[in-house]
């Protein structure tokens, strides 16, 4: 009794050869309509479907292969007595390898198709095959990628295609067909509208293994979401070395505060460490930018990464490279520039795609089997109200709007402390308010603060914060209110002639 | 013509008044094997599959309705003239109603079932005539939740199940499946050992809709992984609100250092402020316990949320009611403790099923599409390596331990010094390691620091924090070490008789 495969796949390439190898080891091949047509027209010895499900074709292709002499052939045990007389009873072949690849339906729904034609390409007998196939594997064999041709002839040819190779298969076999159906799922959550389904499918494609996770004695492996829109980790890499977890981390921070000012015409420039920006700078131009950021703290951007929203010049490059930095990423680099960075061979030197809003609908935090998932941030203020006597200037306002943009994006507690277009300090990851303000200042003792204006993340629970402020020569502050002792901070400002705005919306980030 | 319903379900909760209404309605209900036994049991009017079939059930019910009869009489298109002669010709009838749920794939997994009987519980014929329907739902409605029996017949009665309606229904179906293959695929990946697949699929059940999340501006839902195992947050709650979106991600970081306690003999009590520790303390008993913890810093505590490793009684619920809290979370509570709390209606108080050690296999990070997952973090040292003169007591030496359970889980840069089991000071989440030790020693500048211990989660670039930590009168470190100038690190602590252990395993944590 020679062996039998069904072969029946959307993505031809290389499917000719393979079939002729299978011929070549015996096999009979099925195969179904345009498979079909082009095995015969390349010399493949093979037989049309329905000579095998004694059935046509029909309904444009709709129903082929759901059909017991296919999934009889499939499923049964063949070291059951009683599966074997069945079959054998009801001639029904042996099939012993199963080869499908699925519609594009994921490459419909990237070509923008209607929603007629993504319909369309839902597969419905490749899956059922794959599963029936997968489920059966101790008899037999299923491939639902082009990769894995050659490895299976070669152990087909060497006679060890073992138990194990075919359970591999068929984990690789469920996994296509979980994801196909979460890309399904996720259409169709779109169409309906519904972001915080009961079920929620995720599926992630494996992008990158790293050197290692957050710290050396873990794994890290870096995934991509086949159906998320425009990420912003988009880059092409220009030098150095490969991006580690940290770095792909700590960018991506970066580049969340850069997208905070993805319409101002001014040039932003954004050091990172540990996921929290140290410096931030406006500028006209890249150098004036980058200078700014630097200056705001020459010493945590020590082996940080900086994020520039322009063409790097070879001015900014020079500059770049007086300290160690781990990457450095812009819009663009003159070809001067990029070759003073390509001196130092490990600086990851990155060209960004251009920063758009986020498409997202999600952030999510990970919690050992459960899954905090909320809206993704996309608000920076509801308003700019004035609730002091002393309304904020011009240069004030823009401050404010700077200030909030940075905070937003540093972890709670969160305090900056910025003047024109420049942090000058930073407070973050406290467990107390005041805190964040004590240690931003003093960790910048030596700066000057008059004129400068205070950010916080959150409201003021006392008046501390607005007090020790004002021994600092600050005059104006921007903070979401909404304490019940908001009249405290309010209090104090009046009293110490202090401008400070509500903005209504709060920034935690943890 | 009369409307045809195929019902094949496993869990029958339901199905037979349904059926019945079905019938009511003019429906012919076609059912399979043990769903056509009960409804034909109970006086539904129904017919046996094979007499659509014109086929055997067989193989044990492997096959049954994997057929051009019944997917054919699914799949065909209403409105197209072809696809209608094509039915008739080959005296098709119209399938139009398809309830299905799946075989218990999930249920026999959890039961811990043999790999046999788990691979039987494979669903075959069910996921395809489901997503048969699913894609026509233009045509066809696909019920694959008992929940959804009432709306359904609801709807026909009043004659307005919509197209909208099935498309909803046709989602769901679709989610179903995803879900149904993200168990099997997650059970072969334990099987065939792959923790990092190519294609990684999760799935997650909604488990609560919560007010708001990390911001009110926000709306946040907590989710479920049906395969994880033992997740940590797993509590009764006993009193107060519901949880917010920022309790539930501070009980998690409370849950996680209070893990690194599982095996102490002693009671560990941790208090949490933005997803940090603000308070450790160990102790004889909860009093004890809570008591260093609170002392620790009687500020940050405001609002935070106290886990604790046992009974709560009278005395610590007496102590912990002095200040506004969110959530007090133990194993357990005396009744005279529990009325305690109960006094503040708004208190969540929760008793924490026994913490084990954690079962997941990883962290996740979700950047804006693309995914970071790493091994979780399970380690706390390699080694407890003197490197100077002075050799640690063996006081020094438990608070080090202490010290490193409480620094691996603060946000980096982390700083903890500590004493006889209890935090003096923490400093966290900073951009330069300097200013975490600088911040811990000033915001508690009232404290003692003779006798303590140094903790930190990653080395020293520099010896900056040894000769600090000296001039606040503490004479021992532990850290991981691995830095370039370690060596000047050790120097420092040789010159001012301090003692410094190294661990070998680094604690960054974002």
């Amino acid at each position: 009794m020679s062996k039998r495969a069904l072969i029946s796949v959307t993505d031809k390439s290389g499917v000719v050869e393979f079939a002729k190898e299978l011929n070549n080891l015996g096999y009979e091949v099925i195969s179904t309509g345009n498979t079909f047509k082009m095995l015969k027209e390349n010399g493949v010895n093979a037989i049309q479907i329905d000579e095998v499900t004694k059935f046509p074709e029909m309904l444009d292709g709709r129903v082929k292969t759901l059909n017991p002499y296919i999934h009889g052939g499939i499923l049964y045990k063949r070291d059951d007595e009683n599966h074997v007389k069945t079959v054998e009873e009801f001639n029904i072949g042996s099939i012993d390898l199963v080869v499908v690849n699925l519609y594009d339906f994921e490459g419909t729904l990237k070509a923008g198709k209607s929603h007629e034609e993504i319909i369309e390409n839902i597969d419905i007998g490749g899956p059922s095959m794959i599963r029936s196939a997968a489920k059966n594997y101790k008899d037999v064999t299923v491939i639902v990628d082009i990769k894995d041709y050659d490895m299976v002839i070669d152990k087909l040819k060497n006679d060890d295609l073992t138990l194990e190779d075919r359970k591999k298969l068929s984990y690789k076999a469920f996994s296509t067909t979980a994801r196909y159906d979460a890309l399904i799922s996720s259409y169709f959550a779109g169409e309906v509208g519904d972001n915080y389904p009961e079920i929620l499918n995720l599926t992630f494609q494996k992008e990158q293994t790293l050197r290692y996770g957050e710290n050396p004695h873990q794994h890290g492996v870096l995934y991509s979401q086949p159906n998320a829109k425009n990420p912003i980790l988009n880059y092409e890499q220009l030098n150095g070395k490969e991006l580690s977890f940290n770095n792909i981390n700590d960018l991506h921070g970066c580049l969340e505060v850069m997208r905070e000012f993805k319409d101002n015409e001014e040039v932003v420039s954004v050091a990172i460490k540990h996921t929290n920006p140290c410096g931030v700078g406006l500028g006209k131009n890249s150098l004036e930018a980058y200078t700014k950021c630097y200056e705001a703290d020459t010493v945590s951007i020590f082996g940080g990464i900086v994020g520039i929203t322009s063409t790097v010049d070879a001015a900014t490059a020079q500059k770049l490279n007086e300290i160690f930095l781990e990457i450095v990423a812009a819009y663009d680099f003159t070809e001067e520039a990029l070759e003073i960075l390509k001196k130092k061979k490990n600086l990851r030197v990155l060209k960004l795609a251009k920063i758009e809003k986020s498409l997202q609908p999600y952030d999510m935090k990970f919690l050992d089997g459960k899954l905090l998932i909320q809206d993704k941030n996309n608000s920076l203020a509801d308003k700019y109200e004035t609730v002091t006597k002393v309304a904020p200037t011009k240069e004030q306002l823009e401050d404010m709007e700077f200030g909030m943009k940075v905070v937003k994006n540093m972890k709670s507690n969160a305090i900056a402390i910025v003047k024109d277009g420049m942090t000058l300090a930073l407070g973050c990851g406290q467990t107390s308010r005041i805190w964040a303000l004590k240690n931003a200042l003093e960790n910048n003792s030596d700066k000057d603060f008059n004129g400068a204006v205070l950010a916080s993340d959150a409201f003021f629970p006392f008046n501390d914060c607005v007090t020790l402020a004002n021994e600092y020569g600050i005059k104006a502050v921007v903070q979401p209110g909404g304490s019940m002792k908001d009249q405290d901070s309010i209090d104090a400002c009046n009293k110490y002639e202090m401008t400070m705005v509500f903005t209504g919306i709060r920034h935690f980030k943890h």
